[in-house]
């Protein structure tokens, strides 16, 4: 259909829901959809690069990105900070790439409030037992940070009213398949339509 | 996500554009969708069996069923009536089947009017030239009458802004991925979710 501005997807889940992996596998598996890379404040985990995972920078640096108005969207998670550049968002969107936006529940206020096209999808643990196993199992945290987590996860869920899509990630396969579906479905907007074409068959 | 009520689909293209065949692939490889049978004063045509394709009946008998009120949405297509039960209609979505209807534009406005969450697909021919060989190889229908429907080719395409998604049949497979997104996705729509499942998670 020859659109030419990309898609803005913004996908949140409490920590262990398997957002991560879930947004790898799909810009793995479908075309012209990137994940944005993130700034982060926090120290790398065992497995995390920078500028592949996030663009680890130091909290000063951080906050003088805030006061430059850099960020599209900033929170503070777990005493971290995390942002999305706007002109790295912007430049992708301009080049008809379609983007996915891999942030919490206060980001993705920020961007509803800019970006008014932008597809919003929450995806859901199947249960708050198992996403507590996960992170039980991720063995990086300590006790106090699982509590803490699994707090943040309700309060995190109980913003799910402002998502189009609920995926709950039960069978990664399955939430992998829905999260490609909705991508895809909304690539087929009729808004996003080439009108030009249409009306060239009329 | 247990939703109790079944969604409901239209699906509208131009003669030619490859909807039959496209419903029927649909339904026969998602789950929990089912494509309804429209009522037809039209001959059947070779290979289309009463109660599978149509429900074949006299013009005496549909003009009995628009007066008692039974249709859902009717509309006349080249001399041609074709109408929807809607009481077959109403008792698939109360007992939570998700509904196709393979229905013309009129159809569709009518549907539009009473059901207001509907889902709106448009499947569109990849050009003109195409769709009217892709008639001529059908050889069932005379010269005039491909002419007729090219002319209302044009007229159906012109109403292509009151459908949500717009599906361009270049590729059949390709046509029918899209198909099955759009159906996976709206079934992931945070308006359908299990609200109390989501409750006891916080």
């Amino acid at each position: 259909m020859n659109k030419t501005r990309g898609l803005l997807f913004v996908v949140s889940a409490p920590s262990g829901a398997g957002k991560t992996s879930l947004c790898r596998a799909i810009t793995d598996s479908l075309e012209g959809l990137t994940h944005s890379i993130s700034y982060a404040t926090r120290k790398p985990r065992p497995g995390e690069t920078d500028g592949r995972d996030y663009y680890f920078v130091s909290p000063e640096r951080f906050q003088e990105m805030i006061k430059a108005g850099d960020f599209a969207e900033w929170a503070e998670v777990h005493s971290n900070l995390y942002g999305t550049s706007r002109r790295v968002l912007d430049d992708m969107i301009a080049k008809g790439i379609d983007v996915i936006l891999d942030i919490d529940t206060q980001g993705a206020k920020q961007i509803k409030s800019k970006y008014d096209t932008a597809v919003f999808i929450f995806i859901m643990p199947p249960s708050l037992d198992i996403l507590e196993e996960r992170l039980r199992n991720r063995k990086s945290d300590h006790e106090d940070e699982i509590r803490k987590r699994m707090r943040r996860a309700r309060e995190e869920i109980r913003d799910y009213a402002l998502y189009d899509y609920i995926v709950v990630n039960r069978d990664f396969d399955r939430a992998l398949a829905e999260l490609r579906s909705i991508v895809m479905a909304e690539r087929c907007r009729t808004r996003l339509a080439d009108t030009q074409w249409i009306e060239k068959l009329i």
